[in-house]
């Protein structure tokens, strides 16, 4: 199916796409909107002139109530859109079109779901491995709970952006193991994590659960997450209560949701679980359980060149999103319209497709060469971090940037 | 000063307290509320009264964006609330004071703020100690970076209800020390956690952080909050990012938010932090950095039969409250107005001020006996949990009952 839009082939808009923002419009007010194209398209705008009569959730600043009418409104908004804006329509030559329409530099994104909460899962293998084999045990890298389930946390909602949010250095305590007392400043050991996350639909709330089977049906779509982290903050205080401050000053989202739909041509199978098979509440059919996403990391130096450090793909994830849902719904959890969960770090199995500075670096003991003639171990000031992600559905079916520079740290003074 | 409705000796609502709630009034909506003795004042029908008329938040169904308007606003409502209903008001006589009261068992508590994210934090050094000895090193109970900082963790704001809501055992995973695999199952180990909670007004959001001179400006007033937890599942899943599906089933909160103000006089002073110092952004006065708030445990079997099981103190917390604020924001993290932060559970010296099942039995290793005749090691189905809590000033400043049922585990089934 084409679209009378033009879209070019290197565009990650394509017309199988059809990604959900929320964009300020022209008048000031948030729109929710899509994208083909170079084209953003109001959904609110294409209310007033009579399409998506349906959905009057689309009129409102996020998509939250518009998540709870289901995958059916979904895939029926992505219909009224596909026959509006494919070759061919009536809509192409409709006056009021114009009205709903402007350039992608013109809408700037804002986040496009209120977050209630958001949980940050550990799922990659390689990751946890690396983690561990860094600052525990190397030759018991994975603890003993990891292959039994998708180890997760709870993290900050509040300092959660969209891209182009730039992130302010974290103050903190940190105490490496030379120093006699914990020492105060900016952090030395700013790092990125290259992760998927994604939107959900709310589920039971009465103490009952999300099976593995049903998850993804609570999928609304996906996105782009780069989970900042402050090594050396992270380290001291981790024990025993997790990550904290090390994690909560910032995150950066994708401005664009891909939707489940336009991924369903994009699956992939697992890695097979049977070294322990995992306990019945998580077992999954592991043939088609992921999803082919190719992802990259570039490294912006403050001259705005570019250094790609990392490609991976969100099929280097042991753990699936359904598991991840399963696993977090099982004990009755409630999970919320607009909640979400992030998968953590996702590393494959090449030197090259670490999704950290930690693992990448390994510590701070190789560093990174990068275009510009520097090298990094960790972040510098004035860097920015750039994910993006891809899968292919006919055209490309891609996020967008998800964007962000490092600014210094703030002076503390009492 | 003294109220023209009557309070009782023993009620937890004499009329310095004036706490803040949320309640289902006569006509079916939410009403936000203050409470003298037995009767629930209508903060909302107070206004259509034409009292409080420069509040207009007040009409709202939460206090979210009457926090917002700070101490000053809080402390004025107070003092109109006093002005109206102190002996000799002429509103006493009022024709429309009547459309303003009910009685408390006529107006249900629903909860008072929207809570964008709730940390825990561990403050209590007898807590921390005695779970180190149980399931770390006894020798070495405090981790190194205890005396530092105060430890905390992000929980989850979704399944945070009010007291009367009752809670369901959780499913989950558990693997004791003799079990080859995990099993699966509902929890074995469910526990209490007695804790103070405070609802906070927002701070900075330019990477800048509330100092610990200025922290208890951001506090809008204190609940008493039961954390519930499943240590069985906790102990199998925390390690390395922490308590998850061990916690985020339920947590209850008190229906009543005690003001900060109404507390004034009930100060007193904090254990002294002089071996370690801790770092500057952590100094503080200790001279009244904490509260006299006398709190207790209260176990009911399924007939009704109360044993108080522990009384504590808010003043065997560590770390202050100011001081949990100034460290939660220090690295930029953004605290939002309705924010919770609790305290974690609140033990003190002697056996029977410790505030958890896991404490009191020592693991299950020492049975409580109840006044029904039975004994506990951990909580059982049928078994309801009431925390209480008060001060003096002038007469007393109660909370009012957290409290919650257990009800047994959901059956899974594939």
């Amino acid at each position: 199916m084409v679209s009378f839009i033009p879209v070019l082939a290197h565009s990650d808009f394509s017309f199988s796409n059809l990604p959900w923002a929320a964009v300020r419009w022209s008048d000031g007010s948030i729109h929710l909107a899509t994208r083909i194209g170079d084209r953003v398209l109001s959904l609110k705008a294409l209310r007033a002139a009579g399409k998506l009569a349906s959905w009057p959730e689309l009129d409102l600043e996020t998509f939250n109530r518009f998540i709870d009418r289901g995958p059916e409104a979904w895939s029926a908004v992505r219909a009224e859109l596909i026959e509006a804006y494919r070759e061919g329509s009536s809509w192409e030559h409709d006056s009021k079109r114009a009205l709903c329409e402007c350039d992608w530099q013109d809408a700037p994104a804002v986040l496009p779901v209120s977050i209630g909460d958001y949980s940050d899962f550990y799922a990659s293998r390689q990751h946890a491995t690396n983690v561990g084999m860094m600052f525990r045990d190397p030759e018991n890298a994975l603890l003993p709970n990891w292959l039994h389930l998708p180890v997760g946390y709870h993290g900050r909602s509040s300092t959660i952006s969209v891209s182009g949010t730039d992130v302010v250095r974290p103050n903190g305590q940190r105490k490496g193991p030379n120093d006699p007392t914990p020492v105060f400043g900016p952090s030395v050991k700013m790092d990125f994590e290259l992760e998927v996350g994604i939107i959900l639909r709310g589920g039971p709330t009465d103490a009952s659960w999300i099976s593995v089977e049903k998850a993804e049906e609570h999928i609304f779509g996906f996105v782009l997450f780069n989970d900042w982290s402050a090594r050396d903050v992270q380290q001291w205080e981790y024990v025993p209560l997790g990550p904290f401050l090390g994690k909560n000053f910032a995150s950066t989202m994708s401005p664009w949701i891909v939707s489940y739909e336009a991924l369903q041509n994009s699956r992939c199978a697992g890695e097979a679980q049977e070294a322990p098979l995992p306990l019945p509440y998580l077992q999954q059919n592991r043939s088609s359980s992921h999803w082919n996403i190719e992802l990259e990391v570039a490294l912006a130096t403050p001259d705005g060149q570019e250094t790609v450090v990392s490609r991976s793909n969100s099929s280097n994830l042991y753990w699936s999103f359904a598991q991840q849902i399963a696993h977090h719904s099982i004990n009755g959890c409630i999970i919320r319209s607009g909640d979400l969960m992030a998968s953590g770090t996702i590393s494959g199995n090449d030197p090259d497709s670490l999704g950290s500075m930690l693992e990448l670096s390994w510590n701070g003991s190789k560093p990174l060469a990068l275009h510009d003639g520097s090298s990094r171990t960790f972040l510098e000031d004035g860097d920015t971090v750039v994910l993006r992600g891809r899968a292919q559905n006919g055209g490309r079916i891609g996020f967008g940037e998800c964007r962000a520079a490092l600014l210094p740290a703030k002076r503390w003074q009492k």
